[in-house]
């Protein structure tokens, strides 16, 4: 078979200068001849130059799946030549592999469907094409960027694919590893210093006593939660829209379109994707992607104690409360000298709240779909991704700049049990909460120790007195409480 | 056994007037004679009388299930005598019933802790079993608020139990039932106009067909998906705190306490309810009900696209798109006569804006605990049982006042199919995009119908024009795209 | 002129039970015989039972002004008859007197526009003036509730002036003073500690010395300027939409109506309203009400950072940094006994959040006015006069109850200065920064005293240190620093 | 005065590879050779190294001109020598000029009070200054970091003047300018149609007539009144902490330091910079930018509104309401040919919702302080600029790309007036609200004309209703209402 153009192993990139004719339905636009992109591409950078965002690279890697699926199910149903199909597989797997990076440059302020980048995927990967075969860039010819690369799909199908795609792989990657390796980092001094007793606080004040590793395993299982939520907010992410086409009825996709993508991004992926039930929802709402927003935000939330936990609990190191010795990165301050300060802990809190924020304006977002089409969608994957990305890498820097060399001021930490009046409590079922209560209000008031005030009282004997107030057996039998 | 006192059939109220003496470990309180609370309550209304939000009453009615389930518990544990634990159980299933109601006075901005609502809660049912065994009020004899009521328990672990149960129980009775109609409602709707073909939109702009029951049914998805997030979300909210006491040790608890009364409390409301398995997170965190409040702002963020979509469908009735008839309730302007707006729709608007607004105070609070507490409960629970009930109640009057009665104008629906240029998509795999993008622009700059341009431009005869170009056929084969 | 009924001084209410008909353009509708409602009130109530959130009674009284302003200027243009307009006035005394309140009962979910409300008080109006007038309930002869108490009003342009005139007087009468008296109290203690020296703290970590009296210093700045920018928020608010009618043309108002009207108010509410210059964005947007949202958001934010400030000062007593004693007003434990908590504090930190949650809701609302019409101007007002009062009451517990009562312990207070090492800032100027940390990390890590490091080092001699280093020397000369 | 090394000309640079020694008081550590920056630096990279997110480089311009403003007042007060502040000067000028941007290179999730980005600062100005002088890199001298460049400053008193400088020039200098083109392109066109009678809408339902006119001045009024307040949020930004130091109380800085460097910063920026009254309100709380941000806000939500009304009013071209008609450009789908979509506007609401994300961020970070420090610095100033720097470049866009191309479909406006039944409003004070009512129900029930209706009611004569009938006359006077 001659009939067709040969792939020859042309390297990526463009050897031209200056400005290569592109055209489109609205006519011929100048882009730069080092380029990939084409007419539309072009026209979202000078309509839509706004601030710094770009849309995050991870969707383009995406949507090189998507083409690539596309492409494979096109050519075995015999729409798409296999030679066609060829060229196009082969820029995708560039694309995928982020070889094409450079030709992706469009803002996340643009259409809100998306369409700018679907186009800019297209045009790329109609040029790259061109290229292997022999042709001339921008003549839309042997593959054309919206017959050939975007056949069967629409904008409106492929764009919330790929945010499918790149937010589960995100977090599968890169996100889900580091909280794995956060919650074990925190749940391996939680077993080491399971038997340290300690005094617990309850609005900030005084409180009966508990284990280091009994309060390091609520942050531990606070994450383990919030690891949970994440995996399950996947569920819908699952859930892909391809198929549906301009507004979810499939139409200019041949029939079993929809569940032959699904199944070949699937594939690609090595993720359970499959093609949503309702095309409608599927487009018309981006309902799944503020629950993955949720779910990042629940870990922000779990975070943000855990942080706030960890550097009162540290602070000093001389008028703070100082249980914990953080490790010393860096100089805290450039006026007080030896000044260190807890900075892991205060960028973890900083992430957590820009999670929140971001979360808001994912949520916001979501709610303003109308009809066939959520137009906020490059908002919504922008904010998604950016949550995703800054809790991933915040919990790997907290982990090992902080959480890991972490160690104990046993001293200050027994000091604070011995001196403590609300092991009191543990009197209370043997004379009463009134009567434990007097004695205890009477040590404060005095200053003076607990045992000579519960003494004097007459409402206890030493002997008993030295029995329950023991700490260590306040701390009961494990994690479960009694 | 006469060496006890027996309860007697005494009424619920209190006949006396002016005030009574209570006391507490700080002293004396005069309060109002004809209530049952004690010192702790009074102080808390005194020292917390801010704005107009009490503790919403559902958080008494779950204490009462709390405080049932400890006295069954250490009665059969033998610490609780069984005419005490009988009286405290008759007392407490008043305020099940909510016959204690008018007793229970306190406002939601008052200590984080709940312990002021706790300690209500311990005064109220104190004082009715005091006078159902012949007692004198205030006398804390022979059943104590802290030693009695309140065995074995803290605020600290009973409070998320009771925030748990009231969550659990409003959307199971309430809200669930009330998604679960109205999203039949709309199902309802889908069947009976699934075969309406309609103008789809993107971007606001005319788009390709779809049915009026495929768009419907996409509603009806959302809701589904939101119902189904919504049940998940109640996994964490199972798990209680209970037996946990003061900072999740169980001290003051007895050996297999968490177990008896999680299982008493499944076993008094028909639900799964069960111990948390780590205490430290379940009193230190309410990362669970961070989680159910997600739920509802997820459903919030559908209602408010549904909500969105129908009243704009439903705009005119002469100048807007006028697709949908919406009953008419109610006059809709003081000054313009006849005008009839669409009420239930904003209604529904308004209360998913609130619901992200709670939502955003709910995860804020959710991020505020410290060490062994998250003194943030009252705002917690107080927006979280807001949302669920105005969501319910919302969606109630949404489907019986404006879903129900929607009605098509099928003449206005079948003129807007018959005028759009977007049918033109279905001619793009046969003659190619850009061409077809020429013809609609063509018929667009003119003003004229797409059919005279096409045949015009000699791409496509009319034969196959009329073959193609069919809107019944663009609306594909059912929810699931191609 | 006896050609009119003349007004009999007939009490407030009705001696009747059971239904009496009443009707609008739609029919007849049944209300209840002891209420002044009518139709369209008992339509709304039957709609639009959602929840418990009822408008706000504040925009009842201040409606009433709004109705008795037009009754004024309607009366003096020759538009009504002077023996309506007195029975109108009369009637809507009661109302901005609260002696009407029973007979408001809607819901704050309802139509967008407040229309309801609207006719709520043209219906209660329009009947109380029947009653003076000898007329028969439900006629609307010889007073109409549109025809006469809403003549040439709309509710597009009356309700958000009502909304106006109630935040403004809620802000001026409540909330303000409350601030200034908080901000009084802070400043009182300030005074009274500026010379008492204690240990700074930044990133939770000892820093160098300050005074009480400074610290408190910075809390109130930041309450004087919060107080101020809710003064510069109220410009917005003085501007009134009244006279724009429908959509903001005017139509059916006369000429020169709208600065009447203004004109009117601000006489009778003694504050400076105008009519708006522009009555489009007046009543299409709610952007003034937006930016008092924010300004209430900006406090919450600032007494937010005071009473956790307070709090973590406070916190204890034998385990925390315990540098205040805070009023002792209630037990803190059901638990554990003697204990004490800042109570008030978490109270004002639970209603700074849910400042923040009222204000995300108010911001989302106002963003979603489409045309002519903000229809989100209910859930708007509810949340602004919901913030203010909780911040209102908030700030008077607070006061009253934590901040005038809070005493110092000057023991821990000195003792943390002494042994505090950032001292050694004060050698920097001196020995260098680099010099000065090495003192202070030896010291740190030796558990040593600063001073003989320092001498050891030969960096500095005794005598020069001692002249250096003297905690009351680094304090400065006042609040402006250096 | 021969004592002291000269400053040569040495160009921006260092021709060096490999790597450099530089250090802090921590030790040793290796920098890139051919960067400036220093041991400090360095740290942070490596321990923050923490998703895509910048310190933006606007703040590091706005530190130029703190460490140039710094070095004249200390070279005037003698404690630095002049040859020293001239080095310092020469580089804090090239990095005020973008010359040293790429020696900036620190993540947002750093340090919450900025140091790492201050020590960043102080160490390439040291470094260049060294290189100016002939000097040593990492050596240090004669120019050091924290003595000479960091003299008589904190972090804590020169990050947040650094903030203040950033957010007033991006503000002044981007952001207004921009927004009085948007305000002024939207009032020409207000202009121009001002006499051009439309259909109004109210709950999206047909309403009372105005004019395209009225209608675009509302939209100006709310950009004009969010521009005010923009200028008035700067208030607070003018009030610099420098002077305060470490914790307020200008320790190590001399006095009069305060006024004397805010006095240089009006100066050399030209704005109306002073120091502000209470530096421990200036260091312990962010709440000027807290205000800059709800500014920003306000925009947002006003810009909101505007986006969507003009979507709308442009939505078609054939099924939509179909008023406006929006530029065109670029083609709108994939896969619908001949789509034209409106992606301004689209990017504006999207803009909008991050800018009410951002500031959700930038609230709850603000009441985040403690003590003496609000450690929220680089999350705060991070998203006010973004919020800022979006907003400028999108009103740009939104102003260029479709506001200015706007046109009207003056036919279809027409037809819409011609159709609606909401004119009979203008009967209503001639026949009454209810018999008005009862001609638009029964002309809406037969579809019939209004006017036959109205006549055959008999409650009005042909000639009358020709004459109150006129649409013109109904849009009042201009833009005040009646």
């Amino acid at each position: 078979m001659a009939n067709h153009p040969a792939i020859s192993d042309v390297p990526i990139g463009i050897a031209a200068t200056g400005q290569r004719h592109e055209f489109d339905s609205m006519g011929t636009v100048e882009v730069p001849a080092d380029k990939y992109w084409g007419a539309q591409t072009q026209r979202s950078l000078r309509h839509f130059s706004i601030g710094r965002d770009k849309m995050p690279i991870e969707v383009y890697h995406a949507y090189g799946i998507v083409k690539k699926a596309c492409a494979l199910v096109n050519q075995a149903g015999g729409r798409l030549p296999g030679w066609k199909a060829e060229a196009i597989i082969r820029a995708a797997d560039e694309a995928i592999a982020g070889q094409l990076d450079d030709h992706f440059p469009l803002f996340v302020w643009q259409t809100g469907s998306g369409t700018q980048s679907n186009m800019n995927v297209n045009e790329v990967l109609s040029n790259r094409a061109i290229q292997l075969l022999g042709g001339r860039l921008g003549s839309q010819e042997p593959v054309g960027p919206n017959d050939d690369v975007n056949m069967g799909q629409s904008s409106n199908d492929s764009f919330p694919t790929a945010m499918h795609i790149a937010a589960v792989q995100l977090i599968d990657d890169r996100l889900l590893p580091e909280l794995d390796r956060l919650a074990s980092a925190i749940e391996a001094k939680s077993r080491g210093w399971m038997d340290v007793v300690k005094i617990g606080r309850t609005h900030l004040e005084d409180a009966v006593p508990l284990s280091v590793g009994q309060e390091w395993s609520g942050w531990a299982s606070q994450l383990r939660a919030g690891i949970a939520e994440v995996e399950r907010s996947r569920t819908g992410a699952y859930e892909l829209a391809l198929g549906g086409t301009a507004v979810g009825t499939g139409l200019n996709a041949p029939r079993g379109f929809s569940r032959e993508v699904a199944a070949r991004i699937a594939e690609l992926t090595g993720r359970p994707f499959v093609t949503a039930a309702n095309k409608f929802m599927a487009q018309g709402s981006l309902d799944a992607m503020v629950r993955v927003s949720a779910a990042l935000r629940g870990l922000a939330v779990a975070l943000m104690k855990i942080a706030n936990d960890m550097r009162w609990l540290a602070s000093g190191p001389r008028c703070g409360l100082g249980e914990l010795k953080l490790p010393q990165n860096e100089p805290g301050s450039s006026i007080m000298p030896g000044k260190v300060n807890p900075t892991q802990c205060e960028a973890i809190v900083m992430i957590a709240i820009q999670v929140l924020g971001d979360d808001t304006a994912v949520a916001f977002a979501g709610s303003q779909g109308n009809f066939e089409l959520n137009a906020m969608r490059p908002i919504i994957i922008n904010n998604v991704l950016h949550s995703a990305t800054i809790l991933a890498d915040g919990c790997a820097r907290f982990r090992e700049f902080s959480v890991e060399g972490t160690d104990l001021d046993r001293a200050k930490i027994a000091g604070y049990v011995d001196d403590s009046l609300m092991l009191v409590t543990a009197l209370s079922p043997v004379i009463g909460y009134q009567a434990a209560a007097h004695i205890a209000e009477k040590a404060a008031a005095d200053g003076s120790k607990l045992k000579e005030v519960a003494i004097a009282s007459g409402k206890v004997k030493e002997d008993e007195y030295d029995r329950i107030m023991d700490p260590g057996k306040m701390i009961g039998e494990g994690l479960a409480g009694a």
